[in-house]
């Protein structure tokens, strides 16, 4: 390779380059690019498989734990599903090119937003390889143009979906450097991706904690991230608990290493004794451990007592922090301050508490009676997700294809001149 | 003054406090908050006067030049304006609490966007000390608490302000900490400011480039600007040409000094011969200096040369570089590699050109037939702005209440379970 920091600037001015001509790529255009893309993905499912065994057969020469193995494994049903997410994303709305509240100013001018494509867009991300895919159709669906930067575990498996991507778009006439693959495992890469800003104009990573905070903090481009989801239920005094109930149960055993599971059980003091005993009961048969404040421990004595810490830990494991809160107050502030600003959920019967809830809780996405595991892009109907944001400008909760969307104003005049 | 670095903790904390009760305040209250305002500072004008006294005094003896005097002074009538400015914003729409978009998804959940305060805004802002109270303005209506941080050669008329502001607040039962004023000069207040991100949501800052361009280099927490304003009109070879000279001439001289005042003329090569000749005798008749690329010194033999750096420089003044093309093409070019992503205006009667131009120029607002010098939030019908965005992310253009604001999901479900 090269110099690096000169093969970054070329990546950087031939996604510009290709950007420009995806803002004014028709829909049918860009849906016949993913067509194309899924019939190489088809045609190319060996070839892929081979590159996977290779990243395979590294990771494990390198240690790489069975998790982490299993993350980065494309089976066939795994390949099927990259396909099928193809169709999903050609079936969804276009949202480049809508305009909204187009209105006469006191002069006759037309005055309104358009959406349009962000730009470029920069990925990193690590061992899943399928990201490779859903990122590039997502970007290329809403006129965006792609640098992606996968984990160097992925490298061979990248490379063959990538290629795939190359001749799709090759095929229909759309520019290569669309979708453009870092191909080296240097690090300096994403240093120099992240401050790029003249070529790059948003950030996307996904991953460990510790890698989204060190692009965040040393990041010149602006990052749409979410570092951890420390998801709340709140159950409410005017619950109706047999309904709480199976939301506590969903919320944190649907799936425990997904951002959106239920890390903290926040229970108002008045039906703690009610409740808590049916809950610890389910929980435990379960295998989740559970964890609760000195009030808590009076109910179920048999638990170790939570900290500090636990308050503000996304376990991410078959583990529950519970707290008894005297009132809603006390629950908002918990979530607020402890939270990841995530997803947070009460369970009540009482529409003052629904409404004082999703109002004052500040996080990306508020439920009433509903787990915490439902925050998702399909659960939501955007059809796939590039990420979830906590962040609190542009976009908040999972990034569609919308999120991947700015708008501008548009002025439309007839010489009208000013002042 | 304590310790600085306490002082500024303070400020956030207590922001962060009272942007937790506004966020639940009622559109009716924060209305008679705003009225409550105007109405102190129509008792105050005395005070508020004598207060600008004292900065002017001071200025005059630092030396400060007479634009910045100008700009410093409150008059009877500037008082007055900021008067009406309120009464103008309480008239407005409230954004907050709006929900679009509620849907069923497939489980039975209902699934929207609701619009909320972004929370704690910090605004850095030099000279005009009306900033004070249309910025805070803004920012209570919609719901945010705000941190202002204004020149230290205003911080008299801002004090004086800002009291009229706190004495407002306390007579309707609003925190007095939803607007706080820092009350030092030294500069080690911004830089704790921008980096404040356990308490302020995002940094607006007013005032001239380097000042802009140095808080955006060193924030950690999101920043709301624009830095210049290299804004064009573009001739096309499809223009009415008599539209397009009214549009020119108003485009730069209603007024040199605002960042929507067109720099340079972009006129196709077809249409030149006839054009630019009028356009050069209505625009030197006005005092306008022209500067021409080559090509168009083959019309205008008496002009100045155009050098690289024109193309990207603001003038700010009454200078314009003039420069033909061959097509639309490289009109766009030209806007996109020199421009700064403000405001640009296309003259022509062909829908294609319109289109694309629209479609094309990556700029925070793109106009057809329209003086670029529209570019504004009292034109764009949103009442008043708090600034101009030239960035691409959550908002573009002139930032008014909507701007301020940002939308969380919310979910509303009735125990439904996800898998």
């Amino acid at each position: 390779m090269e110099n690096i920091a000169d093969y970054m600037q070329t990546l950087g001015k031939n996604a510009k380059a290709a950007a420009q001509i995806l803002v004014k790529t028709s829909t049918a255009k860009k849906n016949k690019a993913l067509q194309a893309i899924a019939e190489q993905l088809n045609i190319a499912r060996e070839t892929i498989k081979q590159a996977n065994q290779k990243d395979l057969d590294q990771g494990k020469n390198n240690g790489l734990s069975s998790a982490l193995l299993d993350r980065l494994e494309l089976t066939d049903t795994r390949i099927e599903n990259m396909i099928t997410g193809l169709k999903q994303i050609i079936e969804l709305p276009d949202p480049v090119g809508s305009i909204r509240d187009l209105k006469y100013n006191t002069v006759g001018l037309q005055i309104g937003k358009m959406r349009t494509p962000i730009g470029v867009i920069g990925m990193i991300y690590e061992s899943r390889p399928n990201v490779t895919i859903d990122a590039a159709a997502l970007c290329l669906k809403s006129g965006n143009a792609i640098i992606l930067r996968g984990g160097s575990e992925a490298i061979h498996s990248n490379q063959a979906i990538a290629q795939c991507i190359q001749k799709g778009l090759q095929e229909v006439g759309l520019p290569t450097d669309s979708v453009q693959l870092v191909n080296t495992t240097d690090r300096q890469a994403v240093d120099l991706l992240i401050t790029m800003s003249e070529y790059v104009d948003v950030i996307i990573p996904r991953g460990g904690k510790s890698l989204i905070q060190r692009i965040s903090d040393h990041a010149r481009v602006p990052v749409i991230k979410h570092l951890d989801g420390i998801c709340h239920v709140y159950i409410d005094q005017y619950a109706n608990l047999e309904k709480a109930y199976k939301i506590v149960l969903n919320a944190k055993c649907y799936r425990y290493g997904i951002c959106g599971a239920m890390e903290t059980l926040l229970v108002h003091e008045q039906v703690a004794h009610t409740a808590l005993p049916t809950i610890a009961k389910q929980l435990e048969e379960k295998g989740v451990e559970l964890r609760g404040c000195e009030q808590t421990i009076k109910y179920l004595p048999h638990l170790s007592q939570a900290t500090e810490d636990d308050w503000s830990t996304e376990y991410l494991a078959a583990i529950l922090s519970i707290r008894i809160v005297s009132d809603i107050d006390q629950a908002i502030n918990h979530i607020n301050h402890y939270g990841s600003h995530h997803t947070d959920s009460i369970c009540t019967e009482n529409t003052e508490s629904v409404k004082r809830f999703l109002t004052e809780v500040d996080s990306s996405s508020v439920m009433h009676d509903t787990p915490t595991c439902f925050a998702d892009g399909f659960e939501y109907g955007l059809g796939a997700e590039i990420g979830i944001s906590t962040d609190k400008l542009h976009v908040r909760g999972p990034v569609g294809l919308e999120g991947l969307t700015t708008e501008k104003y548009i002025v439309l005049g007839d010489g009208q001149t000013r002042g």
